[in-house]
C-alpha cells in the first residue's frame, strides 16, 4: 500500500490538474465570445442578449482587467441565490439533485470528525503491523483497522462507531426524506394550473368493434365518471413522422452550411457528391441539391402527416383523459377502472413535456414479456459484460486484423502503427462500451416500456447503479475478472462472501483515494468546463449561424443527466459509507469531492442547465433506497472482516443492526414514498375550491384542448408556459441590467449584477 | 428403505384406520341425539328442528335398519349439491377452499399418470442399485431417480418431465386463479345490499384540540368527497366492557350448571367453595351465590357500559364512514387522503362480522415496531423453536422433578410412574407446543394490528406455512436440530444447499409415504368424526341444556380453520411437486389424499361449519403464491439433486425453469390480484345505477345507521342477514320436509331428502 507521501503526492498532482480546470474555466467564461456556453439558462428564459450581434472585438475577447481579479466570485455567487429562488429558477428536480451532495456533506462531515478523533487514535496506538515481520506497511496502514491484533477488545469500538454511523446516517436520511418529501408537496401545490393537473394517462383501451378508440373512451368515462369527465385526448402514432421531420432538420442544417460557405466565398460553388456519406456518385450542386431532397421530404411529410390524421388505425389504444377538477383526477389515477386489470389502466399523465410517445401503446402481455427479457439482458450484462469485450479485444489483435483484412498488412507492419494497436486497441474497447453504457441502459428501459422520460431516466438509473455496485466497487476489490468471481462466490458458503470482500477492503483503500480524485475531482471540474458543448457551439456558430434564432438553436445548455451522474454519486455515499469504520483517512477526500461538487452543481444549475421536463423530485426515492443500500452493504463487509479478526464475540451485535436497517428503510418507504407517487385528495380539493373562487368563469376545456397533442403537430416545438417574471425580484432586477447592457454595448457584467 | 411390500401393509394399516374412523361416523351420525354434531349448518339455518325435544327413545337411537344399509350414502351426497349452490349456502370462503383440495386433484392425477407411464419404466429398467453391492435396496428405490447411474443420458428424460409438470402445474394454476378472480367478481357483483359495500374503515383520525373525534370525522369528509360523503360511526373502546360480558356468560353457564343439578336432585342444595378455582375458601349456596355475582357484574357492566357511550376517550382515533354510493366508497378506499401518508387511513371495511375491534386504534409508528418485532419473533420461532422445547425437557426430567418439587420423591421413584416419566413426558412438551402454535401464530398477528379476522387468519397462515417447511419438510429432509442445520446451511455455498437437500429426497421417499397416510389419510377421517365437538356437546346437553335456545347455542359447528388446515394441504402441494420427478411412487398417495379430503371437506362444509364471516375468497392470491414456492423448491431440489449425479451439462437447461415460473407468478399476480385487493369503479358503478333504478326511495343512512357498532353493544349476538330462502327450491323443500319431521316426531330422513 502507498505510504502517506506517495497520497500526498497523488492529491497533489490531482488538485493542480482540478486547478488548472478551474483557472482555463475562470478565463473562458468571462470572454464573451463564450457567454452562450456558460450562461445559456439566461439567454433561454430571455433575461440575457447576446453581446456577439454587434461584432466588434470587445464583444468577443474580454479586455477589461478588473474582471479577471474577479474570476473567483463564481464560487460564492453559485451559494448566494435562496433555495426557493433556485426552485423558481431551475425547477424542483435541479435544486433536490444539488441537495443530494449536500446530504453527502451533512452525512460525512460530522462522520469524518467523529472517525479522526477517536477511530484514528484507536487504531494508531497499535504496533500488529510492526510486529509482523514479512510484511511491508505504511503510514497509512497505521491508521487503519488492520492495525489492530486479532481477538482485540478494542473491535468493540469499531462496532460501537458503526452503530453511530449508522443512525446517523439514517437520522440524516429521514431528515432529508421528510424536508423533500414536503418540498415536492409544497411545489405540487403551489404550482400555477397545468394541464398534467388534470389529466390521467389512460393505456390498454380495449379494442371494440363496433366504436373508434376516441368514442369508446368518451363513452366509460361518461359512464363511470359522470360528474368529473371533461375531454379527452387520443394519441397519434407519429413514430415515423417524427423521424421525416428529424431528418429534414438535418437536412436544412447542411443547406444552411452551404449557404454560409458560398455567401462567404461567392466564387466556388459548394458541390457534393450525391453517394453514400458523401463520398463517391454524382458531384452536383449542394446548395439546389439539399433544397430539393427538402422540398421533397416537406411533401412526404405533409402526405404522412394527413395520412396518421385520418386514419383510424394511426389512433393506439391509449389517452389523455381530462377532468373538470384536480380532485376527479386524481381519483381516476388512483383507482383501478374495470374487474380486468390488464385494460384501462390509469395514472397519472406527465406533464406533456416528459411524455415519451413511443411506448404509449404496448399490450399488457408483452409489457410482461419485455420486463423479463431485460431483467434477464441486465443480469448478463452485470455479471458477463467482459466476455463481449474480451472477444473484441481478442479479434482486435495484430493478427486477427491481418486475416480478415490482409491488405492491410504491410500498414500494420510498421513499427508505429503495430505499438499503437496493441497497446491502444484492447483498452479502447473497453472505453467505448463504458461511454456507449448509459445510452445502452437507456435503450434498455425504453424497450421495457415506461411513458415517460422521468420514469425512463430512474430505471437507468437504477440499472447504471446495479453495474458499478458489481463492477466498479466489487470488481475493483476482489481480484479477477466478474465471472471468476461469480464462479467462486457461487461456490462460497452465504457468509464467506462478505468475509473475503470485507478482508480485502482496508487494502484497497489507496486504490479507492486515487479514484476518487481522478474520477470525482478532476471529473467535476471538467463537468464546469464543458468541453464538449464549448467545441460544439464554436463549429456551429462558424458554420451554421446566420441569425440571431440560429445562434439560439446553436445553443446546448444541456441538462442533468440523472441516469448517469446519480448512481455515481451512489458510489461516493458507498465508498464513504464503507471504509468510515475501516480506514477513516478516505473520508476527507469523501468530504472535498461533495463540496467541490456542490459548488459546481449549484453554479451550472443555475448558468447553465435547462431541464428537459420536470418530475417535482420523483427520483428521491431511489436515491433513498440506494444509501440505504450502501449503508447495509457497508455493516454486512464490516461483520465479515470482524468475523476473520477473531472477534465473534462480537457478531450478534453486528447482525442486529442490518436488520434494523432494513426495517427502517421500510418504515421511511410506508412514511414518505406515497407523496412521491399519489396525489392525496385533501390538496387537490384545496386547489380546486381555490381555483373556483378566483376564477368561476375558467374555460378549463379550451385550456386543456391542445396539451396533450403529439409535439410533432405543434411544429415540433414545444411552447413551455412563460414565467410569471415579473414576481421574482432580483430577476427582474438582472433582466434589467442586461438590457441596459445590451444597449450599451457590453454584457459581461450582467451574471455579476446578480452573481458576484 | 421399505420395501413396497412394507408400504403396502402401512398403507393397508392406515386404511383401516380411515375405514374405522367411517364407519364410526356412519353410525353415529344416523343417531338423532348426534343430530346437532354432525348437521349443524342446517339448524343454523332455521331449515332443521331438534328431534330430541320430545325425549322418546326412537330419538336418541335410530332404529330404522334401512337406513344403516345406506350409511354410504353421505359420500356421493357431499358430491351433488352444485357449485353455485354449495356458495348460496355456505359462502364463497367455503366454496373456495374447496377448490384447493380439488385444485390438487386436478394438478397430480395427470402428473401421476405422466410419472408412471414415462419416469417409471425409464427408472426401473436400470441396474445401478443392483451392481452396488455394498447398499441394501429395495424395490422402491428401484422405481425412483437412484436407480439411474451417474452421467446417464436418461436424466433428459427428467429434465423433460419438470418442464411438463412445471408448465402444466403453471397452466392450472392460472386457469383457477382466473376461474376464482371471475367467481370473486361475480360473488360481490350478486350479493345483496351490505353496509361495507358503502363503508370505509377510516384509521389514524388525526387528533384535534377543537373537536370531538367524530366532528372531526365529519367534517374532513363533507370538505374531501362533498358529493359522496353520507354519514360515520365512531369506534368505541369497548374492550373492558366485552372481558365484562364475556365473564357474565360464564357465570350464568354456572348458575344453570347449578340450578339443573338442584332441579334433578332437589334434596340436595348444591354448595362451592369461593376460592380459587373452588379449592378453598368459604363454602356457600352456589345457587345464589352465581345469581348475586351476576347481578354484582350487571351493575357493573350497566356502569362501564354509560362510561363508554359518554366518555369522551373512550372514542378511539377510527371510523366506519359510509358514503352513498358504493362508487363513492370505491373511490375513498383505493386513494390517499391528506400529503401525510400516516393519517387518515382508508381501507376497505371488512364486513360488521368480519371486524376485529381491539386492533383499530394503533398509531402509525406502534404498528411499524409492533411488526418489526413480530418478524424478529417469527424468525426465531421458525429456527430456533427447539431450544425452549429441549430445556423444558431437561427440566421435565425424573431429576429436574426431584430437585424442585422434593417431596413427589417416594411417588416418582415407584416403577410404573417413573418408566411413564422418562417415556412420555419429553414428548408431550414437544406435542403441547405444536398444539399450542396455531393458537401462538394467532396472538402474533393479532400483536401485528390487523383490522379484521380475515386478514389475521391469513396472516397466521402465512407463518404457519413458514414454520411446516423449515421443520416439517426441511427438518424431516435434513437430520439434525434446525440450530445445526442452520448453523451447516451458513457455512455451506449457496450452491450447496440444493445439493444437500436434493440427495436426501430420494430417501426419504418411505417416511413421506407414512407421514401422509397417517397425517393425511387418518387426520382427515379424523375431522369428519368431531370428536371434541361431540364431547362438548353431549356435556354441555346433559349438564347446561334447559331449554331449545340453549341447546342452539351448545352446538358448535366450527368452521373451516384457514389459519391452520391450509399450510397443511400446502406441504402435501411441496411433496407433491418435490417427488413427482424423483419418486413418482410418492404420488398416488398424495391423490388419495386431496380425493379423500375434498370428499370429507365438501361434506363438512354442507353439512357442519358455520364460518364467522364471508371474505369472498380473498385469501386465494395466497394460496396461489404458496403453490408457486413449492413448485420453485422442487426445481430448485431437482436441480441440486441433478448436480450432484454428473449430469452438469443439464444445469443450464433447469436454472432456465425457476426464473420462469418466478416470472409467470409476477404475471399472474399482476394480472389477478387486483380483483381481489380493490373494487372497480366500474362494478361499482353499474351496481349503484341498478340500485337507483330499482330503489330510488331506499333510506340509505337508516340502514347503514346500526351496522358497525361494536357487538357488544347489540347485546353480544350479530344478527346476520336473512337469507331469502324462498329463492332456493331445493332448500325450501328440505325445510318443509324438516318441519314435517319435527312434526311427525321423526327428522332423521331431512338429511337424506336433500343428501342421499
Amino acid at each position: 500500500m502507498a505510504s502517506l507521501q506517495d497520497i500526498g503526492v497523488s492529491a497533489g498532482i490531482n488538485s493542480l490538474t482540478a486547478f488548472i480546470f478551474l483557472m482555463v474555466f475562470a478565463v473562458l467564461r468571462l470572454q464573451p465570445v463564450n457567454d452562450r456556453i456558460y450562461f445559456p439558462k439566461w439567454y433561454l428564459k430571455g433575461i440575457r442578449a447576446s453581446p456577439v450581434s454587434s461584432g466588434s472585438l470587445k464583444k468577443i475577447v474580454n479586455l477589461d482587467p478588473k474582471m479577471y481579479l474577479r474570476f473567483w466570485n463564481w464560487m460564492p455567487a453559485a451559494l448566494r441565490m435562496p433555495e426557493p429562488e433556485l426552485i423558481d429558477h431551475a425547477g424542483l428536480d435541479s435544486a433536490v439533485y444539488i441537495r443530494i451532495y449536500l446530504l453527502g456533506l451533512k452525512i460525512f462531515v460530522p462522520i469524518t470528525a467523529l472517525a479522526f478523533v477517536v477511530l484514528v487514535p484507536v487504531n494508531w496506538t497499535n504496533n500488529t503491523l510492526e510486529e509482523l515481520k514479512d510484511v511491508t506497511f505504511s503510514d497509512l496502514d497505521k491508521l487503519s483497522i488492520s492495525n489492530i491484533p486479532d481477538g482485540s477488545s478494542r473491535f468493540w469500538v469499531h462496532i460501537g462507531m458503526i452503530y453511530i454511523f449508522s443512525f446517523w446516517t439514517m437520522y440524516k436520511l429521514y431528515q432529508e426524506y421528510k424536508i423533500i418529501a414536503t418540498m415536492r408537496l409544497h411545489f405540487l401545490a403551489s404550482e400555477s394550473r397545468r394541464p398534467d393537473q388534470y389529466t390521467v394517462l389512460v393505456k390498454n383501451v380495449p379494442a371494440d368493434p363496433d366504436e373508434s378508440v376516441s368514442a369508446h373512451v368518451d363513452h366509460f368515462f361518461v359512464v363511470n365518471h359522470p360528474d368529473h369527465y371533461l375531454t379527452h385526448q387520443v394519441v397519434y402514432n407519429a413514430n415515423r413522422l417524427a423521424t421525416l421531420v428529424e431528418n429534414k432538420k438535418s437536412l436544412h442544417n447542411w443547406l444552411t452550411y452551404y449557404q454560409n460557405r458560398y455567401e462567404r466565398n461567392p466564387l466556388e460553388k459548394p458541390t457534393i457528391k450525391t453517394g453514400f456519406w458523401g463520398l463517391w456518385g454524382q458531384r452536383v450542386d449542394a446548395i439546389s441539391y439539399y433544397a430539393t431532397e427538402i422540398s421533397k421530404l416537406s411533401e412526404e411529410e405533409d402526405a404522412e402527416r394527413e395520412k396518421v390524421m385520418s386514419d383510424p388505425k394511426a389512433i393506439v389504444p391509449a389517452a389523455f383523459v381530462s377532468f373538470k377538477s384536480r380532485w376527479g383526477a386524481a381519483v381516476c389515477a388512483q383507482t383501478q377502472q374495470t374487474s380486468n386489470p390488464t385494460v384501462w389502466l390509469t395514472e397519472w399523465a406527465p406533464e406533456p413535456r416528459d411524455v415519451y410517445w413511443r411506448n404509449l401503446a404496448i399490450p399488457y402481455v408483452e409489457l410482461n414479456v419485455r420486463r423479463l427479457l431485460m431483467a434477464v439482458a441486465l443480469f448478463f450484462l452485470v455479471f458477463f459484460f467482459m466476455i463481449p469485450i474480451t472477444i473484441v479485444q481478442s479479434i482486435a489483435n495484430l493478427e486477427g486484423i491481418e486475416k480478415v483484412l490482409p491488405f492491410l498488412k504491410p500498414v500494420i507492419e510498421a513499427k508505429i502503427i503495430k505499438s499503437f494497436i496493441q497497446g491502444f486497441l484492447p483498452g479502447i474497447a473497453l472505453k467505448i462500451f463504458l461511454i456507449l453504457l448509459p445510452t445502452l441502459l437507456m435503450i434498455m428501459s425504453k424497450i421495457e416500456g415506461f411513458a415517460s422520460l422521468s420514469s425512463l431516466e430512474r430505471r437507468s438509473a437504477s440499472k447504471y447503479h446495479k453495474f458499478i455496485l458489481v463492477n466498479v466497487f466489487l470488481g475493483s476489490i476482489v481480484a479477477g475478472t466478474a465471472l471468476q468471481q461469480i464462479h467462486e462466490f457461487l461456490n462460497q458458503s452465504a457468509t464467506e462472501i462478505p468475509k473475503i470482500v470485507g478482508v480485502s477492503i482496508p487494502m484497497k483503500a489507496t486504490f479507492f483515494i486515487s479514484y476518487i480524485m481522478v474520477d470525482g475531482w478532476a471529473g467535476i471540474a471538467g463537468e464546469i468546463l464543458r468541453l464538449v458543448p464549448f467545441v460544439m457551439f464554436h463549429i456551429k456558430n462558424t458554420f451554421l449561424v446566420k441569425t440571431e434564432k440560429d445562434r439560439e438553436e446553436a445553443m446546448d445548455p444541456g441538462s442533468l443527466t440523472f441516469a448517469i451522474s446519480e448512481p455515481r454519486i451512489q458510489l461516493y455515499f458507498l465508498l464513504g459509507l464503507v471504509y468510515a469504520p475501516v480506514s477513516p483517512i478516505l473520508l476527507p477526500f469523501i468530504v472535498v469531492f461533495f463540496a467541490f461538487a456542490y459548488l459546481v452543481f449549484r453554479h451550472q444549475v443555475i448558468n447553465v442547465y435547462d431541464q428537459k421536463y420536470e418530475s417535482g423530485a420523483s427520483f428521491w426515492p431511489d436515491v433513498h433506497s440506494r444509501i440505504m443500500i450502501g449503508l447495509v452493504i457497508s455493516q454486512l463487509l464490516l461483520l465479515g472482516l470482524l468475523s476473520t479478526k477473531e472477534a465473534g464475540k462480537t457478531t450478534p451485535f453486528l447482525i442486529v443492526l442490518p436488520l434494523l436497517t432494513i426495517w427502517f428503510h421500510l418504515f421511511c418507504k410506508g412514511r414518505f414514498e406515497s407523496a412521491f407517487v399519489k396525489f392525496p385528495l385533501q390538496d387537490a380539493m384545496i386547489k380546486d375550491t381555490l381555483e373556483k373562487a378566483r376564477e368561476p368563469d375558467l374555460n378549463l376545456k379550451a385550456f386543456l384542448e391542445d396539451a396533450y397533442i403529439h409535439p410533432i403537430f405543434k411544429g415540433g416545438v414545444y411552447e413551455k408556459p412563460i414565467m410569471d417574471e415579473e414576481s421574482y425580484p432580483i430577476i427582474v432586477a438582472t433582466k434589467r441590467n442586461s438590457r441596459v447592457g445590451s444597449k450599451v454595448g457590453s454584457s459581461e457584467d450582467s451574471p455579476q449584477a446578480f452573481l458576484g
